[in-house]
């Protein structure tokens, strides 16, 4: 008898045949006598009907209140389910955040989960239940209603999963795993069987939204295997990710993500001189924007320009900082784009095999595709192009290195990347 | 300044307008100085979307998940009041049921409650904040939600004004206080300034919708004076409602009341023995249907005929165990009008004054309104009537007792009834 913890996303619950559909899955599950607990997000389009509410009142509405308004969505998905599956004869209880207790620090909106206790969960199922935890909530030390932030009922499971040490946390959601590439943009793309956690950390934060970026680093820190899977069909295994095995370094590259929600700034023409990356950038971050990369031109006459991108929301806020930089650095001048793509080739195979660069310049420049920024890491390289470029840029690297194969002669270990 | 609990409505609270202008009101009671405690309900509307919800799902959802579910639409509008407050320069915090905590016992859907914990609460109005209190919802020894019953966010309201020793409790709600007669009935209905917790008890019961029965109940138990009032209009001072004194007693009838929602039910031709109540009422009661009205025709020839009423969605149930008890004793048959009318009249003038029975039948036979049964209390007289002439009946007895002034040469103490 294994201890499972299930988590249904907001399109499986997105409505009331749909929530019977996910009752009848969970009832089978435990009919092969597994001990269940059940994550649930918010039926969809519920959080957003809340927030409007909110929004309908006040411009920033008080990120205290604000929880307590946004943690109503699941609540009701959990009590729902818990309903239904008693209908089927299959005892169930709801548990939301104070109840289990998700114990969180006190950062309404975006709250970290300090511990997951297991006893009352546990309790649940010794009595033979099917605990329904209500997910993105939690409960701070005053308690108080907080959440976790959008998408972040996949963290409420991991963290459960790992306090109560689980054989397995299954991500259900409204696509039956994680693909090589955006179907959507790229016809050949294929579900990948397994793939590690640091890949799917580069693919969550490079914009593939299968998984919350946070729950897949939880699943690395505490060693939970995580399947992601489709509520809609039977017929799929998913996909497996957890700890990466010999079998995967075999797979040069495994996958190609794009990210069309990015935005570009360039401060033109300043003094290069030492502290100049602080006087630009800390402004920056100071103003609450996240900046992903950074280029810096070679310097001509001791004068340069620096480039770097954000996301797209954060544009304005961003050029309003750094005109007020500029005005006080001397610099040239501030030019921004507001819309281009980030192309990025994820793979755990690029450790030990070199040349992954050279073949995604190549492959871009024989499409005529001009590289704007290069940045890499261990198992990732991305670049930026124009935005008009992006899904043509993902659909010949995806031929190039996911259904071509990868890089012929590639050489194990060193050789240049 | 005093401390003030408030409570709205769900219609008070129906669209975000509204809760805009609860909002302007509660701001304008605090910059008198007061400490405000506000209780909301859910929205219009909203229960009866959530229990729909269930509905969909479960013949009988269960009770503990229908809590959880409901209690959502008072979380939501504690949340939005909250947040329109603070729009509004006025400090505010949301306090769910297990945050007060409102203590409950564990009988979901109609809990009771056990106590109101004021701590939070005063400690919230010392920061200065107003405490923005989910009503209808509570917290077991379990740590489960809880409700108390439709319409009992008067009764959270009224527990937390005795917990918090409280100056004053407003109940806010789309009419301006307690009228003489249903408006909608009857046209010269006019509000009353004062009424005691008595009548008000009476009226509740007999079906003016105002105030909540059990909110009376506790009011009265521990001293709170309750005000109603409009959330709709400022121009009207309510109704005040409180403990009986001496001016209240010169006023003979406060109100005439009519209940539409009654069945009428026999069993004929019974033999007229010691037990025959018990044997009839023991299964009527065990079936969960509350009897109202009870009478039983003189005996003839040792047979007898019993005739009760009860709310008419209870009929059904009722008829079905009356007919097992039927052949059970050998009765001759078992007869049920669907729809009757219960029409009183309520004053704790009648203590001490004599003539209210007459003069109310006089009145009715003068219009040939046939009276099929009687009930008396110290403080009021009903009667059932067929449902055709309840308005009509109301009308002529509001124009006897409230509009004319009631009984000609009544003599206060003794005299007959």
């Amino acid at each position: 008898m294994a201890l499972i913890v299930q988590k249904y996303g907001g399109t499986s619950l997105g409505s009331i045949e749909r929530i019977k559909a996910v009752a009848e899955r969970v009832k089978h599950a435990r009919d092969r006598g597994d001990s269940l607990v059940v994550v649930v997000s918010a039926m969809a389009g519920e959080t957003n009907r809340l927030l409007g509410l909110a929004g309908a009142l006040a411009e920033q509405p008080e990120p205290r209140e604000t929880d307590v308004l946004a943690a109503t969505g699941e609540q009701l998905s959990s009590a729902l389910l818990a309903i239904r599956l008693q209908v089927l004869g299959c005892p169930a209880v709801s548990l939301l955040g104070y109840q289990v207790p998700i114990a969180t620090d006190s950062n309404h909106g975006r709250a970290r989960i300090m511990s997951a206790n297991p006893a009352r969960v546990l309790k649940t199922l010794a009595e033979g239940r099917v605990a329904v935890v209500a997910g993105y909530q939690g409960v701070d030390d005053y308690g108080d209603v907080t959440t976790l932030g959008r998408g972040a009922s996949d963290l409420t499971a991991v963290a459960l999963a790992a306090a109560l040490k689980a054989d397995g946390c299954e991500i259900y959601t409204d696509v039956d795993g994680v693909y090589t590439a955006d179907p959507g943009v790229c016809a050949q793309a294929r579900r990948l069987a397994r793939i590690s956690y640091d890949e799917m950390l580069e693919m969550a934060g490079l914009g593939a939204k299968v998984l919350q970026l946070r729950s897949v680093e939880l699943a690395r820190r505490y060693n939970v295997p995580l399947v992601v899977k489709s509520s809609f069909t039977e017929d799929s295994e998913g996909t497996w990710v957890g700890h990466e095995d010999r079998s995967m370094e075999d797979v040069l590259v495994s996958g190609i993500t794009l990210d069309q929600n990015q935005s570009k700034l360039t401060i033109a023409g300043v003094h290069d001189r030492p502290g100049l990356a602080a006087r630009i950038f800390g402004p920056i971050a100071a103003s609450g924007v996240v900046v992903d990369m950074i280029i810096q031109n070679a310097s001509a006459d001791g004068r340069t320009d620096v480039t770097f991108t954000v996301a797209r929301g954060d544009l304005h806020r961003a050029l309003e900082v750094l005109r007020g930089v500029a005005a006080e650095i001397g610099a040239a001048g501030v030019r921004s784009e507001e819309q281009v793509a980030k192309v990025s080739v994820v793979g755990v195979g690029m450790r030990t095999h070199a040349g992954v660069a050279a073949k995604m310049f190549e492959v871009l420049a024989a499409e005529r595709v001009n590289i704007e920024m290069i940045s890499t890491s261990e198992i990732k390289i991305s670049v930026v192009v124009r935005a008009k470029y992006g899904e043509l840029a993902t659909r010949v690297l995806h031929d190039a290195f996911v259904t071509g194969g990868g890089v012929e002669g590639a050489a194990p270990e060193g050789g240049q990347g």
